[in-house]
């Protein structure tokens, strides 16, 4: 059960502060300071929650761990169902904050993810399900079964600050539909048009990750990276 | 005693050398630079006073510990009495620095916590409450007791630096209130009146802090994170 | 094998996400994004193959190793060969992305590097030389034989980040044949011209740091830092 | 032996490459780009020569390790020559780089520390001296003698960062003899005059963090940060 409330409660942070960075600071901030955001929140929830549920935050992360064969299908659909929870939450909080605050959307459509302006469609597929790939096989390199330990921490929140680095300007870089889904459903309009692409995309970067994954992944001893 | 000199040299070298960043260097280095300062001091001195006190710094976070169940009432009076301590001298030396260096105060008001032109107080005390709730969460999560290991020392410094790059540009992401008195002292006015919300606000998020962490924490064996 | 297909998958990511980052985001990240990118993008495949292969993914770190008498030749140059084809499909892929994705190229050159405008050719031969010593010195004093561990991965992509920094504005910052070989066979033109600077550079300051690294390095107990 | 030459090329290599990256790139990275460069050296460099000789790279880190009474004199000194020497190489080494490359030098005196634009003397040897007692005392709380392990490497970058992004726009944020030396002898004419406050306040932070120190260290078990 712990897990589950790990889940839900990380991916509301990350959602919350990171998303948020964006909504809250891009205007002082820039395209660094939000990939920094998305890097440093990850970083210090994967300390903290990693060695309960693997800090995933992320369905593209638990469906490359699930395909992997570290996850029952059970277990999958409930850290799934806690991180879109989680993502929803966030998003309706910062919602709020801004209503509440009288504070300007600098994002002006909730720091949600889209495409169309500099990148079209198809290459917003790739683009994410390329990005995505990176942070998947990173999680899935660091660890042998679900548990992250303090030693490999570090390493998920570096490869979502490079992942957002190379593509907030194209598409938000979402590489993750349960930061996504929460975004998009207050934003609406075309940004919710749009959201299966958010969805579908690092889904599979996910199953692609997997594949990469089985051919290099060196098998630690039990107990090393995990707790 | 050594913890208490650890908790007032620590917060006096926090205030000033970060919120020294912005009132020396903001027009420079910008918000993701005073963001980075406040990370990077912090995670410099988790590793150094981490093992020694927990490497606080800040009554948000020292509540969150006593409403945990980590600390006796006596000695999270004495932190918090060393964090305020420590605070006012940083304050007072960066005071002292501007005017005997005849420096211009690039904050025009020592790096003191506001709010008012970019949020309105309602939504400038949900955010400092949000904004503390991750960092308290990242100290309960990453420790068992009081102290703080090299392991985890990174992710209070992350924590921090996210929390800045979210909340900077609104209120000046206090998400301390040893942080915010000392600089309000010496800046008085307005800001001086508005120091209640980022005392209140900050301890707010580290009740709600030690209630999410009760339901996620995973106790670690004696040794692993804490010396 | 695997560490084949970790150094072919590792250069691969790297050549997509950090030069990546600089094609699609430059305008927006700035050098410091697009050096942040390098070295976070190493760091996070250090933790994942360094244990595996060392996480080179770099002829010259491959040649300084094998200079120190680390590996054999033909182990070097299944590396070396590895590192180019993953080089190669990065680039093809960064095309590919660019091409079906109607993105702009903000480097005009998909993120080749050159010299000839900021630096002339002695000068960028120097500097790449100069630059490649430091991440090869690196690789070379935090490792025993060739794997890398966690606790020292963060080193290596801290040295490229910083190479980065230095360099990016004059050359590009190589420091990497394979990083080089791939876009300029893009390119083609002027910057396939001076590829030959990108490779013989590097070498020769893989040569330097296996030299100045006899002089210092503290060899420790197996099992410390390699697995 | 092998500690002298670790401080010697480890000066070097932190002139090079951190007073070069301003020498370059100031222009495109600006203070946030350099103040990391200075991290990101140290942080790179202590996980490589830190269990060979502390990497102090820095008369006053070694000066407030002597004073904390855990080296000879006679060892000091020679740490200290070695510093000096290898901060002349450095800045030698990026003015031939300057000159052959037909490099424009962005910082106009070879990327040397001054005073007199934005801080006067006064100021600048209180904040000098400040700015060095983070890094010092950052030195000395992670370690017990001599050896820097890698489980403490990062603290001491990250204290050298920090620093830099408070002191950079004022007078260039030396806290280190060694890296203002170099570049001072080679600027000649008011950089030199003022070179005396570069050794003087650095020297000076170094004496008070060693009694700062004092107050609060806790020693640790051999083995535990040093190797």
């Amino acid at each position: 059960m712990k897990r589950y409330v790990a889940e839900l409660a990380g991916t509301f942070v990350l959602v919350y502060f990171a998303v948020g960075s964006a909504v809250f600071a891009i205007d002082k901030i820039g395209a660094v300071g939000v990939a920094l955001a998305f890097g440093l929140v990850l970083a210090a929830l994967a300390h903290g929650i990693g060695p309960v549920s693997g800090c995933h935050l992320n369905p593209a992360v638990t469906l490359g761990v699930f395909v992997s064969g570290r996850m029952r299908a059970a277990e999958a659909a409930g850290y799934v169902g806690a991180q879109l929870a989680g993502g929803v939450v966030g998003a309706a909080l910062l919602k709020l904050t801004l209503s509440v605050g009288e504070i300007t959307d600098r994002t002006k459509a909730l720091g949600s993810n889209g495409f169309g302006s500099a990148v079209n469609g198809t290459g917003a597929f790739l683009l994410e399900a390329l990005l995505t790939m990176l942070v998947v096989l990173t999680y899935l390199l660091v660890t042998d079964h679900v548990a992250l330990g303090h030693a490999a921490a570090p390493a998920v929140g570096t490869a979502l600050a490079a992942a957002c680095l190379a593509g907030l300007p194209l598409t938000g870089a979402s590489v993750n539909p349960a930061r996504s889904v929460g975004p998009a459903l207050f934003a609406g309009g075309e940004r919710l048009e749009q959201l299966w692409l958010f969805v579908a995309a690092p889904l599979s970067g996910a199953v692609v990750a997997a594949a990469v994954a089985a051919g290099i992944h060196h098998s630690r001893t039990a107990g090393e990276n995990a707790e």
